[in-house]
C-alpha cells in the first residue's frame, strides 16, 4: 500500500508541474505577476490580501485574486469589498489548491481577460490557498513569488515544524503585528527561525488593521514588477 | 488517475479504520480514557495539553501524551515539563496522525505498561495531532474523545470553514480567551458557529495562560472517568 500511495502521488505531483509549468507560460504571455499566499487557518491571510488589493488599486494597479477554501464563499466576499475582480475555488474537502484548479478558474474569467488573452487585463493576480502549513508546499501553481504569512499569535517555532513550507518560499510576511505586546511575541526569535530555514529571505512585518508595514510591502510588489518586466 | 487516488485513498482510510477498531479495544482492554486534541498551528494545543496533564496530575491522575508534528521534538520537551511521560511521533511530511503510528508508538512504551498491558498504567492519554484542520478529520486513531480547538485569533468562522473536524469532534475548546478583548473576539458568533456545524457540542472557553475555563475542563474529564468506567 505504501509503496503504491507514494508511486502514485509522485505521477500526481508530475502531472501538477507539468499544468505548472503551463500556468506558468499563460502568466508570461499575459504578463501578470502571480503570487501564491500559503498559510495556517487565522493568520489572517484574507484581511491583509483585502488590503493589499485595495492599496494596489489605489496606485492604478489592475489586481484580481483567486481564493481557495474547502467550503463557504466568504473569503471571496470579503475580497470582493476591495472592487477588485475575485473568484472562489471551492476544494470540497482538498486541503490544498492545485494546478488543475487554478487553471479551470482562470479559463474563461473575462473580467480580466484581454484581446483574448486570459489574465491580459491584470498586473497583479494573488491566490490565497487553503488555511494549512503542510499540503500547499507540494504544489506548484506557476506563481512567481511564494508567500508564507505567519501570525505573532500563532507561535514563533513554527518555520522549524513546517520547513517545507518557508523552504520553498521567496517571501515571509508577519502578519497581526499589532498583537505582538499582548501574545509576548519574540520577534528576534521568529526572525531567527524563519533565516534559519530561509537565509536571507526577505521578511515584511505586517498588521492589516493598523496598516504597519504594508507600505514596504506595496513596494516590493512594485519592484518586482508585473509579469511584463 | 483521480479514480486510482479515490480508490487509494479508501483503501488506506479503510486499513485505517481496522487499525483504528484494533487501538480502541486495547485502549478498553488497559482501561485508558483517549483523547486526540486537533486544531489549526498556533491554537495552543501543546500549553493546553501541557496545563490539563499537569493539573490532571496533580489530582493524583495517571496521564501520558502522545504528540505529532512533521519535524522537531519541541511539544515533548514542553510537554515532559509536566512530568508525564511523553511520546514525540515525527510524521516527516505526512500532515496527519494515523492507527498505525500510535500503534507503533504504544507498542513498547514501558513507562506506561503495567502488568504486560500495553497502557496499563494510565487513566487519561492524550493524542496531540500534526496542527492542520483537514487532514486529521479522517483518521480515526481510536480515541473515545476527539476534541477540536479553536483560539480567539483565529477568527470565529473556521468551523465554518472547516466542517469536517468540527462535524466529527466530542468537544471543542476555545483557546486563548485572555486575548478576546485585543483580537475583538465575537463570542456569540463563534459560539453560534460551533452550534451550527456541531448542534449541542460540549464547549470550553479557556486560557492555558490564565487558567480561565480549566477547571470546568478538568471537571468534564473527571465525569467523562476513565476508560474503565
Amino acid at each position: 500500500m505504501t509503496t503504491r500511495i507514494v508511486e502514485l502521488r509522485k505521477g500526481i505531483l508530475k502531472k501538477n508541474d507539468e499544468l505548472a509549468a503551463g500556468l506558468r507560460a499563460s502568466y508570461a504571455a499575459a504578463g501578470v505577476l502571480v503570487l501564491n499566499l500559503v498559510s495556517s487557518p487565522g493568520t489572517g491571510k484574507t484581511a491583509f490580501l483585502e488590503r493589499t488589493l485595495t492599496e494596489l488599486r489605489r496606485k492604478g494597479s489592475r489586481v484580481a485574486a483567486l481564493v481557495g477554501d474547502l467550503e463557504t464563499d466568504n473569503d471571496a466576499r470579503r475580497l470582493a469589498s476591495s472592487g477588485a475582480p475575485v473568484r472562489q475555488i471551492n476544494t470540497h474537502g482538498i486541503c490544498h489548491l492545485d494546478a488543475e484548479m487554478i487553471g479551470k478558474h482562470i479559463d474563461g474569467w473575462p473580467e480580466v481577460a484581454l484581446g483574448g488573452v486570459a489574465l491580459g487585463g491584470l498586473d497583479y493576480l494573488f491566490i490565497e490557498n487553503v488555511g494549512n502549513l503542510v499540503c500547499p508546499s507540494s504544489y506548484d501553481l506557476g506563481e512567481k513569488i511564494r508567500v508564507a504569512l505567519l501570525s505573532v499569535t500563532e507561535g514563533e517555532d513554527k518555520p522549524l515544524k513546517y520547513p517545507t513550507l518557508f523552504n520553498s518560499a521567496d517571501a515571509a510576511v508577519i502578519t497581526k503585528i499589532d498583537l505582538a505586546l499582548p501574545c509576548s511575541f519574540d520577534r528576534d526569535l521568529a526572525l531567527r527561525n524563519i533565516n534559519e530555514i530561509r537565509p536571507g529571505i526577505r521578511i515584511f512585518e505586517t498588521s492589516a488593521k493598523t496598516g504597519a508595514g504594508m507600505d514596504e510591502w506595496i513596494e516590493f510588489l512594485t519592484e518586482q514588477g508585473t509579469g511584463r518586466g
